[in-house]
């Protein structure tokens, strides 16, 4: 059996800098905008022809999972963490090499020193390692009517409401509309029901804490963060 | 910059033993079934649950193509060989890194000393590594209306023909369809028109010789090949 040896092509830049809050599929939270800078070894004729295309494959590595490993089974956070699957019946991170493949709406190329796509509803954590960008072929990859198993459909969303009403106030409407598209998707691990636990979440600068019951996240704090480097 | 270490967790079978005649995009070829056998190390359990998918995604290794290297820029097919497109706005095999990933229909899981997964539609070489598999997420991945670039739709097909006409018969049917099919989607490099320009394709364990004219495929003779190891 023979190895090989992969290497990053970029890194992406996100809003996400813990895996805590990150949308579970890419879509999910459309003002997730990431930005994927490809290294200097790749300028703009590597991409040419590529924003004729609406989305683009990104393969990434989960490099935030390698040093928990993998398993043979996992359990879904979809059927709350009840029911185990096989780990090829999943898109775990936790999986034999560790490889991710999320198909991200691609907005924008900006070339200057370096080429980045700029991608919406990413579902990505910041600094990843991304080991291929590939186009989206619809009339392949297109498949309304297929099966999948317990994935069926986009998870409901909760209600998020802010308490006190003012508090986001001081945000951008964009990134407001982050933050609450981020906790609409339920980032609770495993479909956790603990009324009145607190929950800490990083968006990014901005550190968000909120409460989940029934079918309503209340935000009750927001505070920007100090960037240590 | 990290480099990372991947290993094949399974290896494809395929009646394609040479790249020349392979479809150049999965299920293009219905009838090219492709068996992905799982290591050992992988058993039953690491695909519990995914037979209520109707596609899989693989993840694998252009292995062959590693020794040609890649470019920052290249020409599809698709454009008849005379445009260069940047090589992350392709699918082409030649790309850093040299990975893979193709849609493909899942027909039958069989549970044996080892574990296969039979898969129609394939587009992949005989011996193919495999990096990764992952179940089909249509509520996220189908985007029918997708804009496409250059690759706007399934490439037109050729008629194919058998002359003299009882050529077949010594081949079954699934055999027939195979050959028909693969020579259909014009398997000529970058749509190269020399008419009478005999090609040899192999597939399975048979020789098959035809040439094209206009949108003409005509199979002139067909031969078993002995298997050498």
């Amino acid at each position: 059996m023979m190895n090989y040896s992969v290497f990053p092509i970029a890194y992406v830049s996100s809003p996400y800098s813990q895996k805590f809050g990150i949308a579970r599929q890419p879509s999910l939270v459309p003002n997730a905008y990431a930005a994927i800078e490809l290294n200097r070894t790749f300028g703009e004729e590597s991409v040419r022809g590529l924003a004729d295309f609406d989305y683009i494959w990104v393969h990434f590595v989960f490099h935030d999972a390698i040093n928990e490993g993998w398993s043979n089974m996992v359990r879904p956070p979809r059927l709350g963490g009840k029911e185990k699957k096989g780990v090829f019946a999943t898109r775990s991170p936790h999986r034999p090499n560790h490889l991710g493949l999320s198909l991200l709406k691609l907005e924008n190329i900006e070339i200057g020193k370096t080429v980045r796509l700029i991608c919406s509803g990413s579902d990505l954590l910041d600094g990843t390692p991304v080991l291929d960008i590939k186009p989206y072929l619809p009339f392949i990859e297109a498949h309304p009517e297929a099966k999948s198993g317990f994935a069926v459909a986009a998870p409901s969303l909760l209600r998020v409401v802010w308490q006190p009403e003012n508090l986001p106030d001081k945000l951008s409407h964009r990134l407001r509309l982050l933050i609450e598209e981020s906790i609409a998707q339920d980032p609770r691990p495993a479909y956790q029901d603990i009324p009145h636990r607190e929950y800490v979440m990083r968006v990014e600068n901005q550190e968000v804490r909120f409460f989940i019951q029934e079918n309503q996240a209340t935000i009750i704090a927001i505070q920007k963060i100090n960037q240590a480097a």
